[in-house]
């Protein structure tokens, strides 16, 4: 089995999901200016979302690169990281439209910590298809901080969002993206290491 | 006619349809946990149909993997199958909204049977169109007892749905999706044969 | 400037169009069969354009077959054959919700026609290109009886809509996709030729 | 890092933009040609999105041509660009909606000045990226008059609808439209000098 079809198949989806996220901020029937306030955490909301799914198709992108060979677990594992992704659009809408509510914000952190952990499944079956020995994403990953800093956050940010304060809670799952939003130069470093 | 385009646009249609099912899943106005609870049967049929979908875009891989050529009769077969695909979003939400009313459940199988027929008539056209004798496909099908069984399980599930207990219905419906979920290695091992 | 973005971003937006007519099928608030048959002709309206744009797509791919080269002029008129199709799904819609009503049925004709003289336009463009005498699309085509037949069907078929009988109407749209339905062998006839 | 998959999810967001726009033009509950009437406004801003969606193809279809390496600071300048593109359908459906009022034109103009400058930042990541001296990107952009000319179209444009006459403004947001619909020959005449 190819990985070309897979990376085709996985773009569409991601760049569907990324483009609906919009149909979510719903055209006000006021024509003033007064009428986009109400829309402000909606889009605010929207824009989170935007640049996390802008950062999961670029580590995607990134983890399919080095990897030479597909197999159903890796067929199915990428599917269930675009369950997740899925998801977003849905978590999004919801936290917008109820303006950050503490419960809204809480199920947001809910599907990033899904859609991360299913990543990490991810990255796990590729290396274990390709060895743990030779696989250039092995090394690249190496011990795997900025995975586990990022699932701490999560962890970290959703009983906060729910009992202490949501807008804590948004400002923790902002962290990732600004971590992950720096490109990852790991792996690029491993292909020119290799191609040396 | 090349495959390759018969493959991106079928993949298309099918991120398509994977991913607009997520647009039955309408953002509650109420931002409490509660108000999540009355989402979950829409949510568990959004589940379902996104592993058949899934399903079909794995086994629809798999088909066009072993065929060299297409024709006509190929490509409106394939229309065909993404036609019945593209109703499923349709009646994901409506058993999902109406919490899996025996109508929405039956009606549910019957998209699923209709898929099921215009799968089993695009593999009966790629196999006539390469030869019943070299084909791959034709050598790794066999006598088709996964496809059967499939139909089995649908034909038997619709009126049980309706008459009976659309849950043990929709358990029905949920074999089949078991089944092929452990992938297909029919299709693999012809060809690893071949290539020996 | 090379055919094959062309081809992939036609092919997104066709698969996007195809799909999206979908949602025009609203999802019931009843849970019984009776509720489906209100939908009905949204259903019925639903195949006819599902047949449409399957056969613009696959006319489509056959036109840019033939074609080695694009120009500005072939990108923008395959942008107003585009934008006519995407006005489908909202004829579509109109024309099922409203059960078939002169006017919508007048309606659906015009953008059917208005999308048929956008492809012959697109036809024109790719001929010119590569000059009419070496052209295998010019040769193919020949005198375009069929593209003539069709554009004779939706001119007549739109005042009969509105003034005599939308049913007679809608017969008379459905004439050229049966025609266009049979496979366009004059391209490939023509291919053939050139390769003996 | 290469460039096709950048361009395979760009031309795929871009479909799903141009595509969804339609959404906004709601089927009209009267089946009679005086419904269409209301939603005039709405489609002449669909029409005017369409163009110009179409031409932000066209432009990054050229820009990308040319680029032989991408790297992290040009992927988020498309995703950037992507961003602002993205919200086009809800600023069309706005201003159709409410019938060009001048709030809702001045921001269709906001929008299309923030596309305008992501575009210019893109422009500006890929030739730093080739390097000045041997980009032929560079040479063709030359002194980017076309691109300062639309960047004051809009400039103009915004206050002029919001304070003066929204109509004005409209026809001042098509020339940069009109500008760039005749083909940016210049990308397409750097190709050519440097192939002689």
């Amino acid at each position: 089995m190819n990985k070309n079809r897979l990376e085709a198949f996985s773009d569409g989806v991601i760049a569907i999901i990324i483009t609906i996220m919009v149909l979510e901020l719903k055209v006000p029937h006021e024509g003033e200016f007064s009428a986009l306030t109400e829309k402000l955490p909606t889009f605010l909301s929207y824009v989170v979302s935007f640049i996390y799914v802008g950062i999961y198709w670029n580590n995607h992108h990134h983890l399919l690169h080095t990897s030479k060979r597909v197999n159903g677990a890796i067929l199915w594992a990428n599917l269930h990281l675009l369950f997740w992704l899925s998801l977003l659009p849905f978590a999004t809408g919801w936290m917008g439209e109820n303006h950050f509510a503490p419960a809204t914000t809480a199920f947001y952190g809910i599907i990033l910590l899904l859609a991360a952990i299913a990543f990490n499944i991810l990255q796990i079956k590729i290396i274990s298809e390709h060895g743990k020995e030779n696989s250039t994403l092995a090394k690249a990953v190496g011990s795997g901080n900025k995975e586990k800093l990022s699932l701490a956050c999560y962890f970290v940010g959703i009983p906060i969002s729910y009992f202490v304060s949501q807008w804590i809670g948004v400002a923790i799952f902002v962290l990732p993206a600004i971590m992950w939003f720096l490109p990852d130069r790991r792996i690029e470093k491993e292909i020119e290491k290799k191609a040396e």
